[in-house]
């Protein structure tokens, strides 16, 4: 019996990636990811040239994303199917072979891993690697700390309803919000209740190439990519 | 002119340093990390081994620690100085070389470093390098993720009023409690109210080899290590 790893690979750039996860990464003889049909996914594009030659990839699709209510019963089903079948994919090959399943981020932290893992645990060893959160690499790139000293932190998601949104916001000496996406207009109506929509920044890829910083204020409503998160620093309580 | 690398160490394992941070810390001249006065210090620790041959070290010790109480002028006053102090003693020495400044997990969250970059920015060029932060090392020891889905995640200093901890506790899916100590059994009556005794957590010193994992039920009181971290995990929300 192998064990399956699971390698945190941080925030996007490579070069943040744990010295243990590229050993695990370049070490592999099988890896494993998530992505959206038809897309590189951003796991799989973060390792773009680190896997050893002959290395099998499993690319673990999502049977649906956006065609059906993230709420429906046929979603959930649907992908309760799809993570049980993989679950029983990586088990029987974990049987002969290690497998390093690739998720970015942090695995604990908001992570697809734990779909997997929650199916496995007791069946197969596994090892988990964590990782720099992708929320780190977005306040690290605004280039300001997001908590001081006694600083209540709060994650968000940006799914919440708008009143409860602002309170939240309000009681927080700093904050993250997740999932903005067709959630910013909504956010920036909470931001502004909470009396923290001017200092507030957005930042989409944070540490890529790709990386995007902006004041929300400035931020066109309709023009705000999925995985950007919404974040509002600490550190007012100093003198 | 040079710059000013703050490092990020992350959780306590060197395996757990990002490529760059590893990287940085190998090739330094000069590197400088807070620690107590007459201890090694934890991101010094996690470097053992790791300094090339000649490398200079500037062990920034601070002034006051438990002698003072920690909201008194006379101890602001005497931080304030030390802060003031090695920012310009840094600030000399960057005008010809390099310098990494070594901090534990993620410098911008609740980091010492951000005191010394609060005085430095736009007289020096600095670079900060993000890590994994302690509470991930901690979450992931526990082998149990700590938020998913449309989870909320609270991090909260454990100096908060019992009532206010308990509150926040309650109206969180996950939290983390920072700053325990002596501040336990506070916790520990605001976590009862809360309802989230039973399956708190305590974690001290994540990934490293004094790793310690505990029911927080099964703490004695006056046992807690200042830096151990109390956490409870969401992921209640699925059905």
């Amino acid at each position: 019996m192998e064990k399956i790893i699971c390698a945190g690979l941080g925030p996007g750039d490579p070069d943040l990636m744990s010295l243990r996860a590229a050993r695990a990464v370049q070490g592999a003889r099988h890896v494993a990811y998530f992505r959206k049909a038809g897309r590189q996914g951003q796991a799989r594009r973060i390792v773009e040239g680190m896997l050893a030659e002959g290395c099998v990839e499993y690319a673990m699709e999502y049977p649906v994303t956006t065609e059906l209510p993230a709420d429906s019963a046929d979603y959930i089903a649907a992908l309760n199917g799809f993570y049980d079948d993989w679950a029983a994919r990586l088990e029987k090959l974990a049987a002969t072979e290690e497998v390093v399943v690739l998720c970015e981020g942090d695995p604990f932290f908001y992570g697809s891993f734990m779909h997997l893992h929650v199916r496995l645990r007791g069946r197969v060893e596994m090892e988990i690697v964590p990782g720099i959160t992708g929320m780190s690499g977005c306040w690290t790139a605004t280039g300001n700390p997001i908590t001081w000293g006694n600083d209540i932190l709060t994650v968000l998601p940006g799914t919440l309803p708008e009143d409860e949104l602002a309170r939240r916001m309000r009681e927080s000496d700093a904050f993250v919000v997740m999932k903005t996406g067709r959630n910013l207009p909504k956010i920036k109506r909470a931001l502004a209740k909470a009396g923290r929509l001017e200092a507030a920044m957005l930042v989409a890829h944070g540490t890529t190439r790709q990386e995007r910083i902006a004041r929300v204020t400035e931020m066109a409503e309709g023009d705000c990519p999925y995985f950007a998160i919404v974040l509002a620093h600490g550190g007012l309580k100093r003198g």
